[in-house]
């Protein structure tokens, strides 16, 4: 009982609930690993498909499988005509992160394979990689009256994004650093879209299903949103003369400073330095430096009131600087939690297998807690009001 | 370092995470309780619309608040033309569970409202558990070639679904038969895809990105599935001689008997027997009373079986009736989940406002679990397997 209330009301904080060997977070020390490696040595030598692989297979591909890899990729970019037709009917102002979850839904459509076996998953797992960047990409060019632009054999994942966007041939260096952006974005243990993951993973629903379920979650302001409202925050910022005074007031005010602080890591995200790097790349070169001193002085105000009231603790996120990533890219505001979802799915997909073919597999299969009855009870003549919890 | 260990692997099992007001039950004395109300009184006295009014507001409804709440549904039973003309598009043979969840997704396109209040959310409550109903009828007609039927303002929730899917004015008994059944099927406390609902409620996502969780959830095999697993397990023993040799069979196979025993009822599931009362009426009624009498065997013969083997607490379970009683009233076997997701929308809407505007709301809003990492540790020139694991 007094396990039960320590839980309680705690969203499972601090809480294991299974094994796994997809990746790690030690959030004293500020290290990530994907497959045992770091997520350093995996942004600075690896791209999206090798990571993507390594999360799904538990080992990084070499030549040969990476090319099996991408030629499976390249097979499963497309979205068949009745989706395509179907989206063309949708309301101009949907918005992208709803057309996801109703594509892929979509997608479930055709997946009748009962045998459930971790090839097929992992077959699948290729389809919904290809098919999000796909849809995303897609909807944002029906949303605009054009007409999508199918996926090239002969580009990578991260150039695919952008040419399927624009139709043309994107620069290498902008390529290369979204293909980072998504590297950074894969994985990132159990929180809370994973969970839904493998929860409906659990009661060995499709790998479609369980993909849903963590879009799903990724759609909630307090997940996949922070980082377009830290863009939005910062372009509030554009013309505000004193900024010191803008963040005391926000904080005396109990406001967030969005993409500062973080559930986990209670000193740097590792990720966070490295998106910095190109965030102060591409500024020079997409003629957006302003963005970058911008962000530059918010973090280093922040932090510095942060630390003189005691939580030395809180530096900027993954969040704090991808939407300004983005933003220099040229993706629409919009567009930046779907890429999120673009680069996570691997992350998901790998945990819906590990959940379902994976480690524990004696264990009660449904994710399935309790809950505390604090209501009424009642008869037919009236109710009366027991509440039996602290 | 202990308690974590007892908890991983167990699938939350008997983890108290939360508290409620929905609904409670007492699985050791075969108690279901809704808004404090017991299922027996609920089912016998009460329609779905007013138990899905209790499940919403905590209360019965007076008179004119039942008026109110069924204008409410019956303004919401459209579908936008764009959903049922995507739905034209779809190929035949898509699963009904698919379809659900695209639809669900496509309703939520024009959920815009930033203004995410008590009341907002009780609005989108009802527009889901018409469109549910609607979805559902709908899609059964579309792929059989014909066009939807609109909802009549004239008809209870439960005639609707049978005048939606045939065009024809129900036959009272049996759309009370349906009644109950969606009453009995309206919430059962922190299931794995209410626990999937709220979930993706903690992250301040919509409403109907929280339904589509509990949707992606139900339609697995372990959870939703079950009950059409049941049916096809008594369609199959229809000419089978000896029933007890093949209950024998299957257990010393270790195959499971589909609707017996129940992860919280450790006695008799009080929905089952309300069920079987239905199923003995309408079996002679529907010139199918050889089902009720088949399943009876089955039923007599398992427990038998059970007791004899010392496991006195295996009882058939509200999927072992529901699956053989929507047969007798006509729908199609790959209905059976969607009816039940067309009744536990009740439930999964009413937990979501409680996530979102209930109870606690000084808690960690994320449901964010801990894994323990049981994988490798790499540097780029290899790795070491370190699991620190028991």
């Amino acid at each position: 009982m007094e396990q039960e209330n320590t839980i309680k009301n705690t969203g499972l904080r601090g809480v294991t609930v299974a094994d796994t060997r997809i990746s790690f977070i030690d959030g004293e020390k500020g290290v990530l690993l994907y497959g045992g490696y770091r997520i350093e040595d995996l942004a600075g030598h690896s791209s999206f498909e090798e990571t993507a692989y390594l999360l799904l297979k538990g080992k990084l591909p070499d030549s040969s499988e990476l090319t099996k890899f991408k030629n499976t990729l390249a097979t499963n970019s497309y979205l068949p005509d009745f989706v395509i037709e179907s989206m063309k009917l949708w309301p101009d102002d949907t918005g992208p992160m709803q057309v996801l979850m109703a594509v892929i839904s979509m997608l479930g459509f055709d997946d009748r394979d009962t045998e459930d076996s971790l090839e097929a998953y992992e077959e699948k797992a290729a389809r919904l990689i290809s098919g999000m960047a796909a849809a995303m990409t897609a909807w944002d060019r029906i949303r605009r009256g054009l007409d999508p632009v199918p996926h090239s054999k002969d580009l990578s994942h991260a150039e695919n994004i952008l040419f399927m966007l624009t139709g043309e041939k994107p620069d290498p260096e902008v390529a290369k650093a979204l293909d980072v952006c998504l590297i950074l974005h894969a994985d990132h243990t159990f929180n809370a879209s994973t969970f839904a993951c493998r929860e409906v993973a659990s009661t060995q629903a499709g790998i479609y299903s369980g993909v849903l379920a963590g879009l799903a979650a990724l759609s909630g302001p307090l997940h996949g949103g922070a980082n377009e409202k830290a863009m939005a925050m910062l372009e509030s910022l554009k013309d505000e003369d004193d900024i010191e005074a803008w963040i005391r007031k926000q904080l005396s005010e109990k406001k967030k400073i969005y993409g500062m602080g973080h559930a986990v890591y209670k000193t740097d995200d590792p990720r966070a330095a490295i998106l910095k790097d190109i965030f102060k790349k591409l500024g020079p070169k997409t003629g957006n430096m302003e963005w970058f001193e911008l962000g530059d002085k918010v973090e280093k105000t922040a932090v510095r009131i942060f630390t003189e009231a005691g939580k030395e603790g809180i530096k900027p996120n993954i969040d704090f600087y991808s939407g300004s990533v983005y933003h220099m890219m040229g993706f629409p505001n919009d567009l930046f939690t779907p890429l999120f979802a673009v680069a996570r799915i691997s992350g998901w997909s790998a945990h819906i297998i590990e959940e379902r073919f994976g480690l524990a597999q004696d264990k009660p299969s449904i994710y399935r807690p309790a809950a505390e009855y604090v209501g009424n009870y009642c008869g037919l003549r009236g109710c009366v009001y027991e509440h039996k919890g602290a």
